[in-house]
């Protein structure tokens, strides 16, 4: 791979940092690097851009107040912070509803807590990856504390009704807490959630052009959450740590660019999503479409090409200096395949070979062609591997391609 | 306050990044952005050079080996997840040693624990803010899960023998864990955990030049601790979240300088602090020195300026461009005097008047020079003011002066 042949389509695990973002961040390493908590000028300063930068995310979010917003380092600590804050502020209720399709930092927390004693349902979702909404307000108990629900899948980019399900969670049991991972979502449909019924929502900077390493967590002001990490009086007492000035400030600058481009987004990339998704489909027969047609972040697609291995597909790819990647990145060096895929009933024949591409506003035209280009023959290379000769036979005929 | 003039004596609050620190980050922004867990080159190169990072980060604790290495974003993450991690991991015990001059990390944490149900003691200092060894000693029982003590002060620099600390409390009960919090060590002496019986050691990246949001935690293969983020696989699945690659590329660079200029910090560092030390307390008769002569690190000095009111002092010396701190930035905007200086009995004449001053290895003669210049002249204006007159004259009448 040489540095300047890099076809990026793996923007859900990671993004570029905006070289914008970088200009901002740069003079907080060494100019203005005084502790926001301190008196003199040097710290104020900071004190007075963290203020700004909250102000940023707060209309990132559309939030109400910037009061409501916190900054962390991941979305997987906002999504912690979020669920464990609400629980252990409020002990008397010990159910929890979430989806089978979540991340790695909500499903693996809920079977910590399960250990812990909580009972936790998880909601199904269907062929296109959308969740069954009756399960979760099936579910609702007086003793259900939290609705944990994605805002966008990140292996399929598959849109939750997530306003929907606050609402009717809410007319169930106004006292059940409704917290939303929007990492996937954010930069990519605007969040508002100053006119929904969501109590809690988390995002991740490095998903939309800022550094790995900063999040945010939006809590608002009817609901009490205790700290997951305790000491100074940062984050108003509710998250402990100097701050992280130079990528708070990049982080607003970044959502601030990412509101501007969420137009670019729903058009130009979905336009090169479309093409790369018609193109792959109509030119490999043994390629299928995994995500939901409708309902979708317009970045995603998850391409399942059957009988032929995920690994080898992005090893190949990898020599052309195409990235993409199977299943999430979190879950990544696990040979089992995808939970996501799993719950929405993938056949096996595609589950192992499932690719999801995510781009961004910085894919090209002239790459969705190259890689248009490139895949067909690394699949039929594959599959002339594949130990599933008869079976890609018998697809072809089907196709009438045989 | 113009930026070319500003003399910053506040390097336990924070310091600032190190030029040669940032240029190692820059690549990891917006060229290197893959995210480590990915399968592709742009991927695994990051995760090559976080184990490269890792390697680093374990000479720099002075550990056996790099699985004994966890990233984290913060001082105060890598103390909540060390206590809160052998809490979870044996429950089996609900018994805490700490001191009453640890940073507000440990103390707040502890308090917290003490209201979800575990019995904590704090052990006192004498005058010099040595740590009262015995009162940790005689506390240890059979339920004692936990010792915390700093390594070195964040307020007075003195240096607690927590290697003395950790061998005793293994003798006593060899179940016991031993947490150090060495943020205001690193970089100041030479930590060498191996060699010690210390259990879990939290560093913070920029308190050594480093940037803020970076810190680590090391935790000795025989001490089993459960995570306080819980999600994908990373850190050994013991902290989750997508790593931030170019503060961990920088916060190794940043050890590795500070490793090598250890010797430079307890020479040229330490000679312009006791120039600064000596030269305060000879030109200002109401100056006393609250922190131990001996067994400091070699940056920091806490000056005591009796009946007269420290954030007073510290607006004046703002006016001059020089930055320095009462009490911790991280519980500054309190009024309450520092916990630290009541704990050693700090008379209350001077409690309210003590300033930290820190140096770092960027402080210049020509700095220490100039603030020894304006110095007398704020306190005596401010002595001109203060309301206990009678006592500052009697003051000048026992030192001879008037």
């Amino acid at each position: 791979m040489s540095d300047s042949k890099i076809i990026y389509l793996d923007n859900n695990a990671t993004t570029k940092v905006d070289e914008r973002v970088v200009e901002v961040m740069l003079p907080y390493f060494s100019q203005y690097y005084g502790n926001p908590s301190s008196m003199y000028e040097l710290g104020g300063k900071n004190s007075k851009v963290i203020k700004e930068a909250r102000e940023r995310i707060k209309e990132f979010f559309g939030a109400n107040s910037s009061k409501e917003i916190y900054f962390t380092a991941s979305g997987s600590e906002s999504a912690n912070m979020a669920i464990r804050g609400v629980l252990s502020a409020d002990k008397s209720k010990n159910h929890i509803i979430t989806t089978k399709v979540e991340h790695a930092c909500v499903l693996n927390l809920c079977k910590q807590l399960e250990k812990e004693g909580y009972n936790i349902d998880y909601a199904g979702v269907n062929a296109s990856g959308e969740v069954n909404t009756d399960e979760i307000y099936n579910a609702i108990t007086d003793k259900t504390a939290l609705v944990a629900c994605m805002y966008a899948n990140n292996e399929t980019g598959t849109i939750f009704p997530v306003r929907e399900i606050a609402e009717k969670v809410k007319t169930i049991n106004p006292k059940t807490k409704v917290f939303v991972d929007a990492v996937q979502a954010a930069g990519k449909i605007e969040l508002n959630v100053k006119d929904t019924q969501i109590d809690m929502m988390g995002i991740s900077g490095h998903k939309f052009h800022a550094p790995k390493g900063i999040g945010a967590l939006y809590v608002n002001s009817s609901t009490l959450i205790t700290p997951l990490v305790i000491g100074g009086h940062q984050e108003n007492g509710k998250r402990a740590g100097t701050e992280n000035v130079p990528f708070i400030v990049g982080m607003a600058e970044a959502a601030k660019i990412a509101q501007e481009a969420l137009l670019f987004e729903n058009t130009e990339v979905k336009r090169l999503r479309d093409k790369l998704e018609k193109g792959l489909l109509s030119r490999i027969y043994n390629a299928r479409l995994n995500s939901s047609a409708q309902n979708r972040v317009p970045n995603t697609t998850n391409i399942g090409f059957e009988y032929i291995e995920g690994e080898l597909i992005l090893l190949n790819m990898n020599d052309y200096g195409i990235c993409a990647s199977s299943g999430s990145a979190c879950t990544s060096g696990s040979l089992d395949p995808s939970h996501v895929l799993k719950a929405m009933g993938v056949p096996f024949t595609a589950l192992h070979g499932s690719i999801r591409f995510s781009l961004s506003r910085y894919t090209t035209e002239d790459e969705i062609n190259y890689t248009l280009e490139k895949m067909p023959p690394i699949i039929e290379r594959l599959a002339k591997i594949s130990p599933y000769q008869a079976e890609l036979t018998e697809l072809q005929e089907r196709k009438g391609l045989k």
